[in-house]
């Protein structure tokens, strides 16, 4: 069992790291210094063996993970037996501890793990081990609390947290990219009800980022500028789309949005990845993160199941031109009413959104947040 | 009221086009020579008029629709006033007449409309009008009917239905691609569940299509060869994935495929979409779908939602590599389980399958398809 205990550069965070009884990790991110977490994980539980690997789709130009032993991971379990609630007499849970503020651990069902240099087989039929790391951040003890009704000091922690493994990550022989993310309702399939996200850390650079790397390197060559920049700047010049903003960030519908309601946020400044962001920019996210929350909560008096995903820049970029940003979307369409993603979606990567852009910016600038927002 | 008869180039199928109370275009494919149609149309219906449009991504390198008209679309109406049934004294349906082997309407909400020359505008947010054409296909006129339970015989017409309407849309002034597809099951959002597919004719090629013409196009570069038949070469030759065939069609799992069952039937020749194929490839075509279809629904002891995707070249690609194929899914990844497009496939483009492409291909080659399959 090694744990190790150190306080973040900025001191606001204590970070303790600790073994699982699988021999998986755990790292505490507690807003208090003296926190005391338990360390000793008392469960007997057999090690997931990992077999995945990752398969080359030469027709599309796209990596595609397989992982035939996650077929058995946890599914639904009741609330009094979740994971990822602090464990009490009655239910060892996945974190040993009966309290804590943020904290992360490996998956036990990862869709990529293990870590070393692969290099392609030179076949139209390429397969490489599913190297990388997959893991569960719970941003709050809190079994049915939401993420929205956090304070923005708990978001800024969950911020931290991400930037820590973003880093840790990035170090991995093999790791590509680093993907925090959250997916949140059973109307898009999560199995835990427990307040958590993600965090991939892909052996390839994903589909999405490639194509936007793609994008920004035909905008270089063609004008000498960034194209993420460009984009920004227009979309400030006309205003329409814009939803929120402060000093550090923007948060508007994007112009060609794919989902009913869909809101990026974009730091003023260039910036490839969480690590860069400086103290005040993160909690200026925090900050514009939960108001987009709430604004988007507030459209529909129905469910918000909705995707949260930070866009870093890939780990081995040679390309700078790549923005830090979060993309945050919902497949809520209406009251009672979800966007599926089907025929023209799914297959041939078209979509069609029922919501204007511009109308959907207006309908958000419209929701009252109230005055708790700033309660901190 | 404009109607037009005729016989298809084969003889096999009778034509009759008509014109809707709204405007829209109605075609009936009957199998019998001498079925008699109403061409009239008795409802007051008002026109829907489409505002869509597209919006060019210019980070993704793709064009989005946006269709703010499509929300008050039929949802879920009950079985006794479905809109694609057959009319009766009680239920006015889309279609006049009291039978029908195959009919093809337009789309009451199209995504698409109208037709017309189509330029960039040369800025970073450039919208084009939705011009295209969405329509509705029925596969028969039995409500509670599935396709598998269909004869080959009617399959064969569905395939001549799309033929005829590819050909047309590809004529249309601003139509790029022309997709056929069938999405099936509640699972997936259908809202109506009488069985049937759709057409839709983009104004932009779609982002897959793209991307395989891409891939193509710097295998053409690099080995002077066609990708396609590359690819369906090495599938042949390792058989591990291969499904069923026949005389002109492979079934396969794809190498990378994304999804816990996806199946793609590829014609054994060059063929770079429907209109030019023979009649002897439809009927095998035919045959072999009918055939992958009832191998899906036997995996799992559960429904099968489904999607069914035509991919087809591009109205005016140069490029002459692309080959013709249909792509089959579920996102039914077991009994009672779905999967789900979450955070890495929804934000990231990045898909992880629970099911190895080789055991699924060996499970969808143990399934008893029973003797029913060939009767006509």
């Amino acid at each position: 069992m090694t744990s190790i205990a150190s306080r973040a550069d900025d001191g606001r965070v204590t970070r303790i790291a600790a073994t699982m009884a699988d021999g998986r990790e755990i790292i505490y991110f507690d807003e208090t210094p003296d926190a005391v977490r338990v360390l000793t994980d008392p469960r007997d539980i057999p090690s997931v063996i990992p077999g995945s690997h990752v398969r080359y789709d030469v027709l599309l130009g796209e990596w595609v993970g397989i992982a035939g032993h996650r077929q058995t991971r946890t599914y639904h379990p009741p609330a009094d037996a979740c994971p990822l609630c602090p464990s009490t007499a009655r239910n060892q849970s996945e974190i040993p501890s009966p309290d804590y503020d943020v904290v992360v651990f490996e998956n036990r069902f990862p869709s990529f793990a293990g870590a070393g240099e692969i290099a392609s087989d030179g076949t139209l039929f390429d397969t490489r081990p599913g190297y990388g790391r997959c893991e569960v951040v719970c941003f709050t003890s809190n079994h049915h609390a939401t993420l929205s009704s956090l304070p923005p000091s708990r978001m800024r922690t969950v911020i931290d947290a991400w930037a820590d493994r973003t880093a840790a990550m990035s170090a991995s022989p093999g790791v590509e990219q680093v993907f925090c993310f959250e997916n949140r309702g059973v109307e898009i399939g999560v199995t835990l009800a427990h307040p958590h996200g993600q965090i991939y850390g892909y052996p390839f650079v994903t589909p999405k980022t490639a194509a936007a790397i793609r994008s920004a390197q035909a905008h270089r060559a063609a004008t000498g500028s960034n194209l993420f920049a460009a984009v920004l700047a227009g979309e400030l010049a006309d205003g329409s789309r814009i939803v929120a903003e402060n000093e550090h960030w923007v948060a508007l519908v994007p112009f060609a949005a794919r989902w009913p309601v869909e809101v990026h946020l974009y730091p003023r400044r260039q910036v490839r990845d969480l690590t860069a962001l400086e103290g005040v920019e993160r909690a200026a996210l925090a900050e514009l993160y939960l108001e987009v929350i709430k604004r988007m909560e507030g459209m529909f008096d129905d469910t918000l199941p909705a995707i949260t995903g930070v866009h870093q820049a890939p780990v081995h970029a040679a390309d700078e031109d790549f923005r830090l940003h979060l993309e945050v979307f919902t497949i809520r369409r209406d009251v009672g009413k979800l966007k599926f993603l089907a025929g023209s979606e799914s297959a041939m990567g078209a979509f069609v959104n029922d919501i204007t852009p511009e109308i959907a910016a207006e309908r958000l600038r419209a929701v009252d947040t109230g005055t708790e927002r700033v309660a901190k």
